[in-house]
C-alpha cells in the first residue's frame, strides 16, 4: 500500500504540469472510450447485479447500482461536461505588490493526491476521476464492494486512455486493498495523500473523521429545517415547505423538521396538513401541534433523525428566536430556511443561523452544485473549513504564493 | 472540560452577532487595561522567571519569557493595531444570481471556537486573544507551563474588560486542564471546538495531527531552500543566500540548504564561502562541493534537518531539474527560492515547486504576514488546505452562503 501511494504521489507531480488543452482532449477521449466499452461495462455490471440479487440488496440500492446503455452514455456526457468547465488551476486569486516591491500572486494549484471513498453508484467512479483529472489531481478511488466489477472496468477504460497519452496510470486508480484495513491505512498516509473525501453512511464518515491523519472533507448528514414566521406569506410558506420535504425526501438537502411560529400556528397548521396529506407525507408533531392538527407524536429522538424518507416533524416555536434555538440544538449546519416577508426577521435569521446555506423564502432543495451554478459537483461539504456547502471543482484546488522579486533581502 | 467547552460554544453564538464598532472599542479598552495592569503582569512574570531560573531554562527561552514595561506596552500596541484592522467578518466574498433567480452571497463568518496551543512568549496570549476577538471567534488558549503565571494575569485582564462590557468571559479563556491529558481531550472535542492551531515543537504538532478529530492548521517546520541557477546574477545570488540564512537563523523561513547549479559551482562556491565565512556561518557540503571549497561533510540526515541555527548545507545539483528533485525529496512545503535571470527557468521553478511561497530572486525570509502586508499574523500555516503560508486574520474566518429567494421551489 505504501509503495502504491508513493507512486500516486510521484504521479501527482508530473500531472501538476499538464495544461488545459491536453487535459480536455484526454477527457473527451475518456468519454468516447466509455461509450466504446459499453458492452464490457454492462457485462461487469451484470456480475454486480447478480451478487446484489444473491445478497438481497433492496430495490433502491439495486437501482443505484444498475447500469444500462443510457446511463453509460450519461456517464460519458458528464465527463464531456467536465472537460468543458473553466480551467480550475492557475487562476490568479489575488495579487499585489508589497512595500518591499515584491510582486505576490496567489495562484490556484491542485491539491495533489485525493482519496475518495464512496458507495453504490458506479457513475461516481468516472465523475470523480474526471473532476480530479480536470483539476490536475491524482485520485485513489475506493468504491463500494457491491459495485466492484463495474468500477474495475470503468477504471481500466480510463487508465487505458491515460496510457495511450503517455501518462502514468497511477493518475486514476482504485485502492488496491479495498477492505476496512485498506481504508484504515489510506486515511493515515498523510505523507502521500493530501485529502480524503468520504461520501456515504454516517458510520463510515465517523470512522474516517475519528481516525484520519489526512485532512478530511466530509459529506455528512443534512438535518435541515424550514421555519414559517408570523410574517410569512402562508401560501408561499406551504409551497416551500412541501417542496423541501417531498421533492426528493432521500437527499441531504430535504427538510426533516418544520418549525412554525406560535403566532400563526392555528392558521397555518391545517393548511400545511392538507397539503402534506395530499403528498402522502407522514407527519409527527410536538404536543402543541397535536392540539391543533391530528398527527402522531414527535419524540426528542425524532428531532435528531435524518429520515431520508417522506416523514416530517412539526414543532411550534416562539418566533424567530425559538426557531434559531431549535436549529442551534438540532441542525447539522447544512441548509436552513425561513419564510417571512419581514426584513429585520429575515436578516436576523441569515446572521444568526450558522449553516452552509441559509435561505429566505426558498426551498432548501437548492443546496447543490448544479442549482448554485457550479457546473460539476464534488459533493456537499459539511466541513466548516476548506470547502463548505456545495463543492465545485474549485474545492479540489488549493493555492500557493508566487513571488517575483528583483534581489530583495531583509 | 466538556461543560467548559460547551459554554465556549454557546458564547461563540452570542459573539458572532457583535459588530465592528463595539469590537474595536473593547479591543482599545483591552489595550488600556493591559497598560494599567503593568505592575500585576510584571509580578506574575517574576514568578515565571524565578521558576525558569530554578528549572535551568536556557537564555534564549528566558528571553522569550521575560516581560518588561516596554514589552507590555508593545502588547497593548499590538492589540490596538488589531483593532485598526479592516473588519474581517461579513465580507461578501462572491455573489451571483442563479438561473432560478436566487440571489446567492458568499459571506465571511467566524469559525466559532478556536483552540490555540503555544509556548513561551506571553505576548502570544494577548495577540491571539485579540485576533480571535476581532474575528468574532471564541478562543481557548493553552500556553506553555513556563509562562503560566504571566498568561493567567493577562487573560484575567482581558476577561475583566469583557465582563465590563456585558460579554461572556468564556469568550477568552485559558484551558482549565493545561496538562497533556487536557490537550488530548481538547483536540477530540469536535462537537464544541471548530479549529485547533498548534504552534510549537515538532513533537507537539505531530501529536496533535495524529490524534485530533478537530480540524488542525499546523504551524510546522520550514525546511527551506535557495537554488542558484546557471543564469543567476551571482552578486545578487550571494546577497540573497546570505540573507536567507543569516538574517534570523532561528525562524522557520530561514534557508537550511543552498543548492548550486553544477554549471556555475566552480565560480560561485568560493564567493559564497567568503561571504558566509564573514557571517560566521558553519558550512557543510556534498562531496562535489568539498572538491571546490573546504567545508565539513553534509550527510543525508543533514539535508533533512531544520537547524534553526547559523549552519548551512550546500549541495551541487544538475540544473533546475536537479534542484526541484532535491526540493521534492527534502522540502517541507514552506518557502523555496530560485536565483536566475532566465525567464523560462524561473517560470518552470515557480510552477514545479509545491510550497506555500515560491520566490524568484528574493530571500525566503519574506514569508510572514507582516512582509506580505497582512497586518497581523496568526502564524505561518504548513497546511495545504484552509490556510497556506502566512495566515492573516482572514484565516480565522470561514463562510456561509446567504440565499435570498422569492418563493423558489424545485
Amino acid at each position: 500500500m505504501e509503495q502504491f501511494l508513493a507512486e500516486a504521489k510521484a504521479a501527482s507531480r508530473e500531472l501538476a504540469l499538464i495544461g488545459g488543452a491536453q487535459k480536455n482532449a484526454i477527457l473527451r477521449q475518456m468519454a468516447s472510450a466509455l461509450r466504446g466499452a459499453t458492452m464490457d461495462i454492462l457485462e461487469a455490471n451484470a456480475l454486480d447485479m447478480k451478487a446484489a440479487e444473491e445478497n438481497n440488496l433492496n430495490s433502491a440500492l439495486k437501482d443505484r447500482l444498475l447500469l444500462d446503455e443510457k446511463r453509460i452514455d450519461a456517464m460519458a456526457v458528464a465527463v464531456e461536461e467536465i472537460a468543458a468547465l473553466k480551467e480550475p488551476v492557475g487562476r490568479v486569486l489575488d495579487g499585489w505588490v508589497t512595500d518591499d516591491g515584491l510582486k505576490i500572486e496567489k495562484v490556484s494549484i491542485p491539491i495533489g493526491v485525493i482519496g475518495i471513498i464512496y458507495e453504490s453508484r458506479p457513475n461516481v467512479t468516472s465523475d470523480t476521476a474526471a473532476l480530479c483529472f480536470k483539476s490536475n489531481n491524482v485520485c485513489v478511488l475506493k468504491g463500494g464492494k457491491e459495485a466492484e466489477h463495474s468500477n474495475a472496468v470503468i477504471a481500466k477504460v480510463l487508465q487505458a486512455v491515460l496510457k495511450n497519452n503517455g501518462l502514468n496510470e497511477a493518475v486514476i486508480s482504485l485502492l488496491p486493498d479495498a477492505t476496512r484495513e485498506g481504508v484504515a491505512k489510506l486515511i493515515r498516509m498523510d505523507r502521500y495523500v493530501d485529502l480524503i473525501v468520504p461520501r456515504g453512511g454516517e458510520g463510515l464518515i465517523r470512522y474516517v473523521s475519528e481516525n484520519a491523519t489526512v485532512p478530511v472533507v466530509k459529506h455528512d448528514k443534512g438535518q435541515c429545517h424550514t421555519y414559517i414566521d408570523r410574517d410569512a406569506d402562508l401560501q408561499k410558506a406551504v409551497r416551500i415547505a412541501v417542496n423541501a420535504k417531498v421533492d426528493r425526501p432521500g437527499v441531504c438537502n430535504a427538510m426533516e423538521t418544520l418549525l412554525v411560529d406560535r403566532a400563526v400556528a392555528a392558521e397555518a397548521l391545517p393548511q400545511l396538513k392538507a397539503a402534506f396529506d395530499e403528498a402522502h407525507t407522514q407527519l409527527k408533531g410536538c404536543g402543541e401541534t397535536r392540539e391543533i392538527i391530528d398527527v402522531a407524536e414527535a419524540t426528542e429522538a425524532d428531532f435528531d433523525t435524518e429520515y431520508l424518507a417522506n416523514i416530517l416533524n412539526i414543532r411550534i416555536v416562539d418566533g424567530v428566536g425559538g426557531a434559531v434555538g431549535h436549529i442551534v440544538r438540532y441542525g447539522s449546519g447544512h441548509s436552513e430556511a425561513i419564510v417571512t416577508e419581514n426584513y429585520s426577521t429575515a436578516e436576523y435569521f441569515l446572521d444568526a443561523v450558522d449553516a452552509a446555506a441559509v435561505y429566505v423564502n426558498a426551498s432548501t432543495r437548492f443546496t447543490d452544485g448544479g442549482a448554485f451554478g457550479f457546473g460539476a459537483e464534488v459533493g456537499i461539504s459539511t466541513n466548516k473549513l476548506h470547502a463548505r456547502g456545495p463543492m465545485g471543482i474549485e474545492g479540489l484546488t488549493t493555492y500557493k504564493f508566487k513571488i517575483y522579486g528583483s534581489g530583495q533581502i531583509r
